[in-house]
C-alpha cells in the first residue's frame, strides 16, 4: 500500500506535477479532520494558485470536497432536479424571480443560497427580508417542502461540503481567491453535494463580478462544465453582464419589491433577458422542451397568467413568510430618508459601475462588511436610469434610501462621481454567451 | 503614512512583484510577534519559493530576520572577526581543526554552531563529546572567553534571528526548504546577527549537501555574497566537494579523534585541502596576508609547531572540557562492536555516497532522526578507503562502530551495496571554486 504524506503532495504541486485522485482525497480528508494543518493547506493552495490544476485534478478536488460532508439525494421520485447558481453580483435578484417561475412550470426547485458578504448580496438575506420567512430549516423539512409544493429556497444547511467552507475561508486570508480551479471546485463541490442532477450556472462577467473579463469567465465556465461532465452532472453556463447592477434596485427590501413586480410582469430589460435565458435552459435540462425560444414563451406565459407569482406566494407561505407583503409591497419597511441624485449634465449613461454601487449600498447598511454585521433591510439604492439611457441635466439618476443623513450625503456625492455621462454610443449586451460544453 | 497589510504583501509576491524593504520588515516583525499567522507566512513562503526574490529582497529579508532578535557587536576592540560557516555535510569536522588553527595565528574566533539533524552532523554535538565541554554558555561568558584566549566555540545561544528559527521550521513542514533566496537569507541572517564583520562560507556541493550541483551552489554563493555586500559584510564562498564524506570518520567521538590527529599533523588529503583553503581566506579577510599560498604555508607551519593543537587544548580547557582526552584520544569511549566491511571485488572506488553513509551512521545512533533523539557519541563509521583509491578483493572498505549487533549487520550489508567499485578512472576535486563576488 502506498503511504501518502502531505509534504510530498505539496512538493508535487510545487513542482508542477499532477496530483492523483488519492492524493487530493488525502488532502481534503486530512484537512477536514484537522490532521493536515492550515499552514500546510495554505502552501498547497498557493502552489495550486500559481501552478494551476488539470481538469481531472479540479474535478477530483470538487468531488473530494463534496464527499467531505453529507450528499443530498434528490433523485427519489425520478424527477430531474435542476440547480441554478450565480457567481455573484450586485442587484442580483434573479433567483427570486426565476425559481418560482420554473417551479410553476413543473421543474422541482431545491435551492440553497448563500448570504451576502462585501459588495455582493445573498439570496438568503433577501428572502429573510420577507417577515416570517425561514431560511434556516432542517434538510428533512426542506425535502418535505419540495415534495409538497415543488419548491423550497433556504440557506446553506447541514454539513454540505465542509471542506469547501474551510478552504474558502483560508483562501480569503492568504490572497488565493482569484484562482479558476479553486473557484470552479468551490462552486461545483456545493452543487454536487446539494444533489441536483443538472446545473445551470449564471457566470457573471465584469466590474461587479469575480470574473472581470470574458476570457476568464469562459475559462471558468469550461472548467465547471468539464467538472460537471466528469461528475455526471450536465452543466450549462450562461455568461451574463455584471458591469452595472442587475435591474434597478440594490438592497434587500428594495430588491424583493423589484422581484415581486417582475413576477407581476414588470421586468427590467436586463433582468428579463437573464431570467428568460437561464429559465429556458433549466426547462431544457429538465426535459421540458428543447427549443429555447419556445421555452422563453412558456416562461413569459406563466408570468402573464400569474402562475409564477402564485408559486412565489405559495413558497413564501410554506416557509412561514407573511404573504400579505407579497400582495402589498407597500407594507415593506421603508428607509426614513430618500435622497435623489441628479444628473449634473445631459448625455448618455456610459457606466454605472456595479462594484462601486454595491459598496455604497453596503456602506448604507444594505450589506455586510464583516460576517457578523447586521443588515438593514430598508436601505439601499434604486437607479432611475440604466447604461445606454439618455439623461437630461437635473434629471434623477438614482434614489438613495437611508436612515442616516450623513451617509446619504456621502453616497449622493460618490454616486454622482462614479456614474459616467457622455456622448458616445453604448451598445449594452446582457447575455454574452451560452456554453454547454 | 502607508498602511501595510499582509494580504497585499502575499498578493504582490504571488503576482511576481518585488517587495519593498518596509513590506519585508512588516512581514518579519509581524510573524515574529505572531500577529501574522503561520498559514499566511506559509502562503508567502510558497510564493517566494515559486516566484523567487531579487538580490535586494533577499538582502532585506536577511537583515530583517537578523533584526528580529539580538545583534552581537564583536567589534569592540577594533579586531576583525571572521566567521566561518558550512552549508552542511557528512563527516564535516573542518571547524574543529580550522578554527583553533586560525585562532593560533591571531584571528579572533567567535563561533556558534548548530546541532546535527538527519544525516548531517553538528559541530556543537561533536564538541560536547569531549567530556566536560560546555557549549551552552551565556553570551557574556562567550565574549569573555574570546577576550581571554582569542577563541570560543559554542552552540547557538541567546535570541539571535528568532524569525529565522520560526521560518526555518515552517519551511520544513511545507516543502519550502530548497529555495535559494530562503536558504541564503537563513544563513546570512544568522551570520549578520552573530556580529562578524567578514564571513567565509564553505558551500558544500554534491550528494551529501543541500546543493546537489555546481550551478545551484554558484547561484546560492552569489546570492550570499551579494547579501554580504549590501549588508556591509565581506563574504567569500568556497565551493567544496560533498559527494563522499569529508575525511574518514563519521560519528562524534570518531570525528573528534580524527580532528585531533589532524591538528597533530595527520590530515586526510580532502580535509587538508578544505582546511587550508578556508583558512587562507580567513587570514586574508582578517588582514593577515593577501597571498593565499603563503597563508596556507602559515597554517601548515602552525600545525607543525603545535600551536594549533595547543590552541585547541586551551579552548577545550576554557570551556570546561577534559584536556586529557585531547592528549590521549584512547580515553574516548569506544563502541562495543567493531565490524569490518570487506570489498567483494578488486578495482577502484568510484563512489562513497555521503548521504547514504550519513544516514547509516545516523541509524547506528550517531545522529538524530528527530530533534529529541539522544546521540550515541561512541558509534559511527570509519572509512578505510576514499574515492579514487585502489582496493583488493577482501580488503577492508570501512569499520562499523556500534553497540548493537543487529544494526551492525544491516549497516555492513548496506554499505557494501552503496559503495561502488569499478574500473573507470576517477578524478576527484575537493575544491571546486572560490567566489569572492
Amino acid at each position: 500500500m502506498e503511504i501518502l504524506n502531505i509534504l510530498e503532495i505539496i512538493e508535487k504541486k510545487r513542482d508542477k506535477k499532477e496530483l492523483t485522485k488519492k492524493e487530493i482525497e488525502y488532502f481534503i480528508q486530512g484537512y477536514t479532520k484537522g490532521t493536515i494543518k492550515d499552514y500546510q493547506a495554505s502552501a498547497l493552495l498557493m502552489a495550486i494558485y500559481l501552478n494551476g490544476m488539470t481538469p481531472e485534478e479540479t474535478t477530483n478536488l470538487s468531488i473530494a470536497m463534496a464527499n467531505s460532508g453529507e450528499i443530498l439525494d434528490l433523485n427519489k421520485e425520478g424527477k430531474i432536479f435542476v440547480d441554478k447558481h450565480s457567481t455573484g453580483g450586485v442587484g442580483d435578484k434573479v433567483s427570486l424571480i426565476l425559481l418560482p417561475l420554473v417551479a410553476s412550470l413543473g421543474v422541482p426547485v431545491a435551492k440553497m443560497s448563500g448570504r451576502g458578504l462585501g459588495f455582493t448580496g445573498g439570496t438568503a438575506d433577501k428572502l429573510e427580508s420577507i417577515p416570517g420567512y425561514k431560511t434556516e430549516i432542517s434538510i428533512e423539512e426542506f425535502i418535505k417542502n419540495i415534495e409538497k409544493i415543488g419548491i423550497s429556497m433556504i440557506t446553506q444547511t447541514g454539513n454540505l461540503a465542509p471542506a469547501d467552507k474551510k478552504i474558502y475561508s483560508l483562501r480569503d486570508s492568504i490572497a488565493c481567491v482569484e484562482s479558476i480551479p479553486l473557484i470552479a471546485s468551490s462552486i461545483m463541490s456545493k452543487k454536487i453535494a446539494s444533489g441536483a442532477q443538472k446545473i445551470v450556472l449564471d457566470v457573471t462577467v465584469g466590474d461587479g463580478a469575480f470574473m472581470k473579463n470574458l476570457q476568464d469567465a469562459k475559462k471558468l465556465s469550461k472548467t465547471m462544465i468539464e467538472i460537471g461532465k466528469l461528475a455526471g452532472r450536465e452543466t450549462v453556463c450562461i455568461l451574463t453582464n455584471m458591469d452595472e447592477p442587475l435591474g434597478y434596485a440594490v438592497g434587500n427590501n428594495l430588491e424583493v419589491i423589484e422581484a415581486i413586480k417582475a413576477l407581476n410582469g414588470q421586468m427590467p430589460e436586463d433582468v428579463k433577458e437573464v431570467v428568460l435565458e437561464l429559465g429556458a435552459y433549466m426547462l431544457k435540462l429538465a426535459n421540458l422542451g428543447d427549443n429555447i425560444d419556445q421555452n422563453k414563451e412558456k416562461l413569459l406565459e406563466n408570468i402573464k397568467n400569474k402562475k409564477a407569482i402564485e408559486k412565489f406566494k405559495e413558497l413564501v407561505q410554506n416557509q412561514g413568510g407573511d404573504v400579505s407583503y407579497i400582495e402589498d409591497t407597500s407594507k415593506f419597511e421603508k428607509a426614513k430618508i430618500v435622497k435623489e441624485v441628479k444628473a449634473s449634465k445631459c448625455g448618455k449613461l456610459l457606466n454605472i459601475p456595479a462594484k462601486e454601487i454595491g459598496k455604497l449600498a453596503c456602506f448604507l447598511g444594505a450589506g455586510r462588511i464583516n460576517k457578523e454585521d447586521i443588515i438593514d433591510n430598508s436601505v439601499g439604492i434604486v437607479l432611475n436610469k440604466k447604461v445606454g439611457d439618455k439623461v437630461e441635466k437635473g434629471e434623477t439618476l438614482a434614489y438613495i434610501y437611508t436612515n442616516d443623513e450623513k451617509k446619504a450625503e456621502k453616497v449622493c456625492e460618490d454616486i454622482e462621481e462614479v456614474i459616467e455621462i457622455g456622448e458616445e454610443n453604448v451598445n449594452v449586451k446582457y447575455i454574452y454567451e451560452v456554453l454547454t460544453e
